[in-house]
């Protein structure tokens, strides 16, 4: 069973297509045509797992591929890591007529997407996402870029990708911290968005845990489509609306993964730790979400194996350092989202500092 | 007298202005308000002689202006010149709120272009074009750019200004190599698209090259016009179309520059050379441009003060070996733009190897 769904944004819109065993279904279509020069782009530890099965299916339609292999991590998020790839697709003189294929997580979609939006000034670009994280979220919508020693995700571009094929079947080869770590960004949108998909988490999070095929297209279908939804209102985040609660837990986990230099904490367990301290800070302004559902949501953060305490290592005051440096921050004052119910979130801004102080402190009892 | 031209691209219209003296008059209005930041970014050439005018203007109406002065030239067209335009914002924790003003020619404007494009994944930007060159090409339409070791504007992206603002008056302090320069351009536009500003610059060159103030208006103003038409009907230069024909004589350009890597001669330098190989080109496959036209459009340029023959250190074969790598070329054929009569220029796919190669060799007798 194959799913489809469709980003709507005029001239840049594509679909996104999902299902188990896509990358060696040879009937399958992909956005390309005999004789086109499609180059993958993946990391050391996804290319012995999926290089070959990808490049075989295209090979079979007539598609010429060529493959660059990057180290793993955060680091190759970089002006160096880019460079790399430029370096390479010109020693190879390739044209703006070439494909970028990103094959990997997030850290391969956000890098080669960037690539893609700056060679030559554009070229097409496919994102095949290969984790939860990056299956969910990452590869749909278009952001794309590198960090900076001075911040994370500085420099970039929205640059939409021409098509997105997600193979569940990649999951299984994921470690459980990895796909716990997706599963933090699935539990963000239903804490952000949609009740009734947290009420379904709460019942079917042990069959996503052992990965029950079924159960997992239903939850990177329900996600895909909540974030197709979001995009196509608001491409380039310009409002500050309702794009911008998809960064509900972020300004946080920022911070905690800013702190470690992106080495020590993952992204999605950063954004754990930043729901549970946006929960926090909800409660604290009162009026707002209740203790049962604050509960809820830790409860299931917890379930998914999640960490919800922040590193010990970091005091309330290490968080407020990178926070204010947050894009959603300006001139120095702090806006955050936060839950005000399951389901529903709000953009709140130029929050009290010992309020946030309060809801990191909270956080620091174990 | 002020001159304005809209640029029609949908919600990224805008608008340029063109006016003797515009950097100083403080009723004119820009596209800011009382407590913008704006980030000047120029070189150290331009900064002693229009930074400190441009600030008192815009601190008079309230915007807060911040600065960053580079070294001269081509080679500031670089990824690592670029990262320390992103390292002083970052340092100074600007947000994605903050407006960027290319003050300079075209690579300051290139530079700066890219880095508001990429910048928090794109930020405001204002073009103030200085030289003539920039007035008339470089900052309308909304291509920027860095280069790359191993090829000339290689990363970019197309992103469009808010506004872009015209100065005539800077071109006074520009030296009349790089005035110029700027005038193989406008000579490119005239060629490639304008028969009837062809003949107003075989009458009134003498004028230009004596700065005279409404010649000067009609010029610029005559060059962006064209510039805007062609960049509404094609943005992205998808198209093998009307777009590509601004790049009349830039294959062989590129070339020459290439060769010298871009500091020995000035793109307008080498820009000519190009439109006299592209007529040599139309020459040979006959049936096309006429002998006499080819003479107008040598003569005009060498009347500008512009070079009409190629480096000496150049052989032919040193052309085809960059010439293989341009944009516009596919699969190493190459594909030129071509004057078929002035006024009029057509793309030519797939050009025999021995046209190019005596295009260029009947060029290297003096
Ligand atoms: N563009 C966006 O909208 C967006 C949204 C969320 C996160 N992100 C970015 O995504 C990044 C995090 O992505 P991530 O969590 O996917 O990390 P990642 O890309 O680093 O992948 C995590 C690890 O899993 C490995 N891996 C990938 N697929 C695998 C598979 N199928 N089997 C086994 N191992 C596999 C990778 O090699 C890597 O070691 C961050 O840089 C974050 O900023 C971007
Ligand atoms: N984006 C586009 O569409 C486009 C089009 C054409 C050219 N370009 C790019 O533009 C660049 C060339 O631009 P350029 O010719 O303006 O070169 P430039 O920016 O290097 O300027 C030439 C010199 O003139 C100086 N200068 C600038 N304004 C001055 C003034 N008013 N008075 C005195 N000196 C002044 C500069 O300091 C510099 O030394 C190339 O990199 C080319 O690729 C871009
Ligand atoms: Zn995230
Ligand atoms: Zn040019």
């Amino acid at each position: 069973m194959m799913k489809r769904i469709f980003i709507e944004l005029q001239e840049r819109s594509y679909f996104v297509y999902i299902a188990h065993g896509i990358l060696k279904d040879t009937k399958f279509r992909w956005k390309l045509k005999k004789g086109d020069v499609a180059v993958l782009i993946t990391d050391i530890q996804v290319a012995p797992l999926y290089l070959k099965r990808i490049c075989n299916t295209l090979n079979s339609f007539g598609v010429i591929t060529d493959r660059l292999v990057l180290p793993v991590g955060e680091q190759s998020k970089s002006l160096s890591v880019l460079d790399q790839i430029f370096t390479k697709l010109l020693n190879k003189n390739y044209d703006r007529n070439i494909v970028l294929i990103a094959l990997g997580g997030g850290v391969i979609g956000d890098l080669t997407g960037f690539a893609a939006a700056t060679y030559h000034r554009g070229i097409r670009l496919i994102q095949v996402p290969t984790t939860l994280l990056a299956q969910v979220d990452a590869s749909v919508g278009g952001k794309t870029g590198i960090n900076h020693v001075l911040g994370k995700n500085m420099i970039g571009a929205f640059y939409q990708p021409v098509e997105v094929i997600i193979d569940l079947d990649c999951l299984f080869t994921l470690s459980m911290k990895e796909f716990s770590a997706g599963l933090a960004e699935v539990i963000k949108y239903a804490v952000a968005f949609d009740a009734s998909f947290f009420n379904w988490l709460e019942n079917n999070l042990d069959d996503l845990l052992k990965f029950h095929p079924q159960s997992l297209m239903y939850c990177v279908y329900r996600c895909c489509k909540l974030k197709a939804s979001i995009v196509s209102l608001d491409e380039r985040e310009i409002q500050i609306g309702k794009r911008s609660l998809l960064n509900l837990g972020h300004t946080y986990g920022h911070a905690i993964e800013s702190y470690f230099s992106y080495t020590g904490w993952s992204h999605g367990e950063a954004i754990s730790v930043g729901i549970v301290m946006a929960v926090n800070a909800a409660l604290h302004l009162q009026k707002f979400l209740s203790t049962r559902d604050a509960m809820r949501i830790k409860l299931l953060l917890e379930r998914a194996h999640l960490p919800v305490h922040g590193p010990q290592e970091m005091q309330s005051k290490d968080y407020l350092r990178y926070m204010a440096r947050d894009k959603k921050s300006r001139l120095g004052k702090i806006n955050l989202v936060l839950p005000v119910s399951i389901g529903r979130a709000r953009v709140f801004l130029n929050i009290d500092q010992n309020v946030i102080l309060n809801s990191i402190e909270y956080n620091l009892i174990k």
